[in-house]
């Protein structure tokens, strides 16, 4: 499972269990409700293969961390799917699964893993997504290699992707000049959220910016300390859940619903606190099936996830999700999108499939939990 | 089922049995693979209720008729589908259904039940589709009523469907002179196959012709002559095969495959032996779902022919046809085409629809009876 560096890094040769006291932190959320039907509140995104590889989205993730972290994973989901979260990666210990009663947005989930792994003695956590699609693995372990270094040199540290386009759909960051000391590294001087696409424009045009992944690397215990600076009482809450796990039920619905950009990201960018290292890899949060299109296959083409023998089709482009046992045939139709599943079914185009979450609101709102 | 004729006619006072000695022959074959998968080989088009009334093609057909020929009505159909036609039509006289061992095209069919009318000297004879979507029964009934009089005066009478648009869908039937002594009938000069669009729109602005919609009404024993004319050998096989119904299996393979334009209306219409009467009803063949979405609904619409309920759309125009028990959304799509069965799904435009037959012409070549 684990498998050595082949690059080189700056703190040494490569551990067979990876970066010695460095644990990674997977949020395991997000109802990915833009990629219904494929994705449903009992199976979220992150249990899905949306790549085709024959490993969920999740297994892909703990995979990439394996040479960095070893078993030193810790999964955090909603108790709804920890079994499924189990089941997808049984090598992770019972004890390093922690499934949150409720959804609390990410500062909650990522602090509660912080706080338990502050009482263990983890050195360095890096915090990485359960549900993106991440490619070169050999860069993206440098990258966290050098986040690394930041981070224990006290800097909460992210990592900012390369962009290759005029984004609006991501958040980013915007980087100061380098830290002396850190090779690459770079003071952070803000987040921004989405742009507009005029904007992003001329981000990527300053050669400034990057985009916010939402990778964090940063000891446990400074991660706390700074939430403390803005939430005393929420930093107290999270450490006190770590020293008596049994009191979860009662204090978590109390917990702020909060993320961790706005929780502690942007102030202590403010502050001055924060680092950037450059990711020179490919990475997609794959948030809609236009996303998903893109990820999968050329735009000219017909791309089918799943059961390629179940489509046939004439002169069309775009994607077709196979989950059901149905024919599927598609007939003169571009950058279509065609979500097949046993019980519902999903029809759009590329440009529109943002959409859907539309749909999956009234359907909420109907009650149609069975649907959802 | 029979009901008495509201509107006035030339033959007399209507009888509660409709006209006496016309019999209503329905041809229903047709593969409908334009409608796959709606329509399948072994549950065609006519069996299917398109128009969302509660009664199938065929039984609207039926129903059509009953004012016009009461319990005379014989449905030639295909083996396969006998049994079919029976639960639809139970009314229907167990030897009034006359099931063909092959698909041999029109004028076998028709001409069948003409031997056998002939020989229960049945006086004059209709043929109507099974498949096609009238509106106005009391406009197509008048219609039926002059052909009658044409035919009882040895004419083999066609009904033209006034054009509504230069349609390159359909064959037109091009009249000449009107004919003495019946009220509204032409002779005509010619049948013309699917003209282009451009051919079609001189059609209309002459005035001179209208759309063949294959309904032919004619004394048997003409018919027949005039396929001898053509055809010995064929106008024979057929009357033996009326005198011996246990040939059947024997004579059958060996009938020529054509339709009676081609074998019969076209050379006696080039002998002045045709006459047409004007049909001012509304009438549609239902070839393929642009055509079944426009008979259906708005163009600026969603229009679903199935359970509404299983249907969610946003911004989204064309035809959702429902066929299973799963929720369909459409999202930002216009003039879709989804047609959802069990186990094949369809999703194309209205302008494409007509190529659906490619997927089919596929999964025949790959032998997938199951699905076609």
């Amino acid at each position: 499972m684990t498998s050595p560096e082949a690059t080189s890094e700056q703190t040494g040769s490569a551990h067979s269990a990876g970066i010695e006291g460095f644990w990674a932190v997977v949020p395991a959320g997000g109802a990915g409700t833009r990629l219904w039907p494929l994705s449903r509140s009992g199976a979220p995104k992150f249990l899905h293969d949306l790549t085709g590889s024959g490993r969920t989205l999740l297994q892909q993730t703990r995979d990439r961390l394996a040479p960095l972290a070893g078993d030193r994973v810790m999964v955090v989901t909603g108790q709804a799917h920890q079994d499924a979260v189990r089941e997808q990666l049984p090598e992770i210990a019972v004890d390093n699964v922690l499934a949150e009663p409720s959804p609390r947005d990410s500062m909650a989930a990522i602090g509660w893993a912080a706080a338990v792994l502050e009482r263990q003695g983890a050195e360095v956590m890096g915090s990485f997504a359960a549900d993106h699609v991440i490619s070169d693995d050999s860069a993206f372990s440098a990258a966290v290699r050098s986040a690394v270094q930041a981070a224990r040199g006290g800097w909460l540290a992210t990592i900012g992707i390369e962009p290759t386009f005029a984004s609006a759909a991501f958040g980013y960051v915007r980087h100061g000049d380098p830290l002396p000391g850190l090779d690459g590294v770079r003071s952070v001087i803000g987040f921004v959220e989405k742009p507009s696409v005029q904007v992003a424009s001329t981000y990527l045009a300053s050669g400034d910016y990057r985009w916010n992944a939402g990778m964090f690397v940063v000891r446990p215990g400074v991660l706390l300390d700074l939430l403390a600076e803005q939430d005393p009482r929420f930093a107290l809450a999270l450490r006190e859940l770590a020293a008596e796990p049994d009191s979860l039920a009662e204090r978590w619905p109390s917990l702020p619903k909060i993320a961790i950009d706005h929780a502690v990201a942007e102030p202590a960018a403010a502050d001055g606190r924060v680092a950037t290292v450059p990711g020179g890899f490919g990475w997609d949060d794959v948030g809609d099936f236009d996303s998903l299109a893109g990820l999968l296959g050329e735009r000219a083409a017909l791309t089918v996830l799943g059961e390629e023998s179940r489509v046939r089709s004439s002169d069309a482009t775009g994607l077709v999700v196979t989950g059901s046992d149905r024919l599927v045939a598609v007939v003169g139709i571009d950058d279509v999108v065609v979500v097949d599943t046993e019980d519902a079914l999903l029809v759009t185009t590329r440009e529109r499939a943002q959409e859907v979450k539309a749909i999956v609101a009234a359907l909420e709102a109907e009650g149609r939990d069975d649907l959802t």
